[in-house]
């Protein structure tokens, strides 16, 4: 580890004058804090700044510009594929102090706010107005709006409301040099110019550093009923899926545990449903207080075709606690009893579920690796984890295999490689599988076009050249 | 007029060959269909193609690319802004012909289509799935998906559902140079790469001609209650619709129509409520057949407080039909009326439409100018008619001048130019009025980089090169 940062003295100079020295870190300690993020792999980076000014933020970019240096825009560090870690070095532009929410209009039905607003304290924020973001990754407790934008993060309310991108009115951004450009606007519709905000959302911070985001927002239901479904088989319960979203209102959350995920939590206090179950499925619906109840109904009314082994209506808001336990359960278990696991968010229209489902088992039984899936059923979303061991090369040789074959399985069904957690670096490698030559060519002719220097988050997404 | 085409020989080979002569027009009498929009302005293509297929769409494509002869890709010419009309001569691209339903997926709620299949008869298609495709322009009947797309074209329904870009899952598009590019795919959750599909989505024809859409579908509601409330003042209506928005469930629609709007209808065979009523608002509800009472209820009850001098909730279907005929009957009158009216669509955030409402009367007043304004309350976004007469120079240019104070009124009220119609010609001068010249930099940089020899639609939405 490098004590002290190595950039080049002038430039940390310009760039304490951009930010305030006092914003600036080039400690070892600090630096470390900022190495990190939920794929577990480290990369020092050779500064951190902290601007809590648009201008600040500008400052910064100009400096890395003029310089050459990478700059890797970073919310709480919580993504699951590399996105704000400083691979190659570099300046890492935290947006925690870009903190504020700027205004709320209920009437316009928008709040604006500074990225580092963190998920839950926006929605903290917003109650009173009956009120809410839909966005709500798995991490919204600490996890900022910064970055579910600069990823198109999403979770279970995407099945109902759709994804970030479609809750974003327009933002404020720099440029690589610096510049200001705003996109968008204040109103539900507009339709003036390129739509530049929806090219910057999911952009994983390679084309612009967002200042200021205008969210859209959606009234907070009044009430919620939750709904456990036991099946025979997971072939069922994918039928199951592609029946509830055939016809009528979407349910506000249609999660899904395979027979591995419900092997693992028999032995916890969570509530697994029938022992006989090789499939879970977790329906939410939302109303009013009034409709509600019949919403359950006609959701379990959908749900009897399928042949359940057993259903359940969570009888109040501690009992569906308990039953969303298990699937909250599910991630801390595997990471305690897998020495490393791989947690992927394939996505395969929601018909082809069954299939994805079949090929899994398939794929797992001929390389050996242990594979439990769960996830967003509603939008074919599902977390395919597979078990491995970094002491055992023997076992990651396999897993690895088994990896590609996950994805060729998906492509196959016409499906995508990423959902929610972005490509980064954990996925660049694939991105050709997914991409036609023809788009990959546009991704780069894109990205050379904002950030011809190549200083903005580089060695995420895509090779820029090759 | 030109009686046959004066484009090169060779040239127009080439187009045969791509095409097929029996698709390729050149005649006067052909050109002539090809050379009006809603506009009411006239210009003669050089050519007409029709292809069929992707392949032929690219040989075009190819054919004016090698040439540098401007292509215009165009639906059904029902456009409000000039899009699909060839300014600069060359060929109409249409794609009447390029009108299949490719493949439909109720469980994956998305339909393929090619670009020329016209919006009604795709709802009518979905019907039997109980689904639909929620964008709804006034010219549904006739306006075709690609029109929809290459304008993110809307209606009455994007109060409760979002606009067009909400509802397009992926693109196949035919690139300036004749190149295939694919965007996004099949599934409601996506985020590997940039978002080419909503880049293209708005683009007017100015970036890549669109062969094949997956769009999203809705499910269709049950059943639906329309309800009508009158108002003493614009003032007052522009509050309640305020309210509505504040809280709660969106409507499914929530039009308006001013006192001169309701002026114009008192003599005609339309209800408008109140005889004292200054201004109308529509609004719908959509639900079950068991709740859609109940929120019709609900609804009411957030308007009383507004204080409406009498509100009607439609009994049945026919009387909802004639309710909604008086918002109807609008744009036909207007134009019986008006020698020309300049007919805009400009937002504002919904807390801003009494300010809106109260600068328009002013303009009025000032000017002399007769403005009628009716349209998407709920989205704020008002169609503003300006009535003039070619004949009368002093009138026009007191409405141009009126124009430019409505302009700079909305872009005041941080609102929008257009929500729905587009730039197109009509509002290319305007266009940087609302973007901010980083932003503008941006369109023209992403203009040359997908259009290098400008050949798509040129002329239309901003000036490329200044």
């Amino acid at each position: 580890m490098t004590a002290v940062s190595d950039l080049d003295a002038t430039f940390l100079d310009e760039l304490a004058t951009a930010v305030g020295s006092e914003r600036l870190h080039v400690g070892a300690a600090q630096r470390e804090a900022y190495a990190w993020d939920n794929t577990g792999r480290r990369f020092l980076p050779q500064a951190v700044v902290l601007p809590e000014t648009q201008e600040q933020v500008a400052g910064v970019l100009r400096a890395c510009h003029r310089a050459q240096v990478p700059v890797v825009p970073r919310g709480a560090g919580t993504g699951c594929v590399g996105g704000g870690l400083a691979v190659q070095g570099g300046v890492i532009l935290s947006t925690q102090r870009l903190n504020r929410i700027l205004m709320v209009a209920p009437e316009d039905r928008l709040v604006v706010v500074e990225p580092g607003v963190v998920n839950a304290d926006l929605q903290a924020f917003l109650l009173p107005h009956g009120l809410f973001w839909p966005p709500d990754p798995s991490s919204a407790r600490s996890c900022t709006i910064g970055g579910n934008l600069a990823m198109c993060a999403a979770g279970p309310n995407a099945v109902r409301y759709g994804v970030t991108r479609n809750w974003v009115l327009g933002l404020e951004v720099v440029l690589a040099d610096g510049s200001l450009m705003r996109t968008g606007g204040y109103t539900t519709k507009g339709v003036v110019g390129y739509d530049l905000t929806q090219l910057l959302i999911g952009s994983e911070g390679t084309l612009a550093v967002v200042v200021k985001a205008i969210l859209k927002l959606a009234p907070r239901p009044e009430a919620r009923r939750l709904m456990r479904a036991s099946f025979r088989t997971m072939a069922a319960a994918a039928q199951a899926v592609a029946g509830v979203m055939s016809r009528g209102d979407p349910p506000a959350a249609l999660e899904f545990l395979d027979p591995a995920a419900l092997e693992l939590l028999r032995g916890q206090e969570v509530g697994v449903g029938h022992p006989q179950a090789q499939a879970l499925l977790l329906l939410e619906v939302v109303g009013s207080s009034e409709d509600v109840d019949g919403k359950a109904r006609e959701m379990m009314a959908r749900i009897e075709p399928f042949d359940p082994l057993e259903t359940l209506l969570a009888a109040n808001e501690q009992e569906a606690k308990r039953v969303w336990a298990a699937r909250y359960a599910l991630s801390p278990t595997l990471t305690k009893i897998a020495p490393r696991r791989i947690n992927e968010d394939v996505v395969v229209p929601v018909s082809r579920l069954a299939n994805l489902v079949d090929g899994l088992a398939v794929i797992s039984l001929e390389t050996g690796v242990t594979i439990v899936s769960f996830g967003h059923a509603g939008n074919g979303n599902i977390h395919v984890n597979l078990l491995t061991n970094p002491a055992d090369p023997e076992l990651e040789r396999r897993a690895k295999q088994a990896l590609d074959r996950v994805f060729r399985l998906v492509l196959d069904l016409n499906g995508t490689l990423s959902g929610e957690h972005g490509v980064g670096i954990m996925k660049r490698d694939y991105i050709h599988w997914e991409l036609d030559p023809s788009s990959l060519k546009m991704h780069q002719k894109i990205k050379n076009l904002l950030d011809p220097v190549g200083i903005l988050n580089p060695g995420k997404v895509f090779v820029v050249n090759d």
